[in-house]
């Protein structure tokens, strides 16, 4: 496993892979890595010659009130973790590396970018979106793997990569759960114990809006009422939105008709939690 | 010579040419191709082993109120003349290749997109942002050339490079001009002859304003004064703007010191026409 920290480094080794005709998969992740991260690796693995995985703690999908500094890091258990993957080539950039100058370049998404996540996090995905963009110059993959975890950024990735035609596939990969239904996330290690106890009512709370779906309700306003309700049952959750909306758009229809994405955000004290499940009627 | 209409084509084609080792040096028009583009052109055949010319009126780029459906198009033409050029390969894709839908994402340049140009033509420089961003994913050169006559353009494309890392060197070529020191411009078609003759008041104007700055002016309102004068007295002549900013931020300044961009919109009849050229003062 080649550890590479640069953009000139990362660019050479890749035009080295090119020459070999080798295929390029890309995992980009924020680091502190879990098994839902790995579970992309593997996917990565079946899907190109090679695997890269970028570490980045990316500073502008941070607002200024939020947790980039306490954001987790470890990369020496990552690369650990990944080199028994069998990963090919990580990058890992510096702030100066990927942000030499303030960026000029904003990335929007007809307004997509200020609905669910965007209602709390308005300037977010306009930063995913640019280290997205970036990433995928650097290390030009032939294929990149995403998490359905976070289902409203692998749409929008998927809208960047088919409207500025990047020579790229999207692959969005199942969400990976704790045994008690807990989505993997990097943020879970922020949780205090009584925290974590609670936090699986998240999953609870989705599941039991598909059961609603599946048993036939078709009120969008009923069905988020059903799990939020759950959620807030939980003392020390706070449901921050809770949507049923079109999984191709976005949209808040009042009677749900083709597949929906059940979405939910929670706060458990200072951490922010997500979680998504996919449900079609009928 | 290949005439290529597809995205896949043109995938494929590029393709061949990596496999082959050979560099592609890439401009992008809009067709009705004149001097000025033919030195482009030019400038990309010292640049790479193949040239690729792209011709695409682009929608996007186009205001409601704008002349996308009188700009001129003679492909014809402008194929024989690219093939006398020694051109390798031109892309000519239609509006359902390159916009099979409704584009969600938007590039957005912290507003310096709405500055100079921007101000009469708000929605110009995304639609310029989008469809270069996509035709550098989609031709994948090692450069690509663009004229210095287009300066809000070449400094914005710059920065889209370089803020999302685009794996192109950006190559900006000096602005050709007709005898009389008219820019070249497929917009000058659409002129009378009226028009035609006092359309190189605009470049007199601007040389009026660099010998002002060469003289020692340093006042960027009394040097866009005497720009304006001289437009002004063309009776064909409206000045939209005359700006004296910044080359590399375009900043308005009220003194000057370093490089500046002395610029200008005017409209002959229906006809916008803009011209620009650089001065530093001492």
């Amino acid at each position: 496993m080649r550890l590479v920290r640069t953009i000139s480094d990362a660019r050479a080794r890749r035009s080295e892979q090119r020459t070999a005709a080798r295929s390029v998969a890309f995992v980009p992740t924020m680091g502190y890595l879990h098994e839902g991260h790995l579970s992309l690796v593997r996917r990565a693995r079946q899907l190109g010659d090679t695997v890269w995985v970028s570490i980045f703690v990316n500073p502008t999908q941070f607002g200024p009130d939020e947790d980039l500094d306490r954001y987790p890091r470890d990369l020496e258990r990552d690369l650990s973790l990944l080199e028994q993957e069998g990963v090919t080539t990580v990058f890992v950039p510096s702030n100066a590396e990927m942000y030499p100058d303030e960026p000029v370049v904003g990335i929007g998404f007809s307004g997509l970018e200020r609905l669910l996540c965007g209602e709390d996090r308005p300037t977010h995905f306009a930063g995913v979106g640019l280290v997205v963009g970036k990433l995928f110059n650097i290390v030009e993959p032939d294929v990149a793997v995403f998490g359905q975890k976070d289902y409203q950024q692998s749409l929008l990735i998927r809208r960047l990569a088919a409207d500025l035609n990047f020579p790229v596939a999207i692959e969005v990969s199942p969400t990976v759960r704790e045994p008690d239904g807990l989505a993997m996330s990097s943020r879970n290690a922020m949780l205090s114990d009584e925290e974590r106890e609670a936090a699986p009512a998240i999953y609870r709370a989705l599941c039991a809006g598909r059961n609603a779906v599946l048993a036939g309700e078709r009120d969008s306003t009923t069905i988020c009422r059903i799990i939020h309700d759950v959620i807030a049952a939980e003392p020390v959750l706070t449901p921050q939105y809770v949507h049923c909306v079109d999984a191709h758009n976005l949209a808040e229809n009042p009677t749900i008709s083709g597949e929906v994405v059940l979405a939910v955000a929670a706060r458990a004290g200072t951490t922010r939690l997500i979680d998504n499940i996919l449900v079609s009627p009928s």
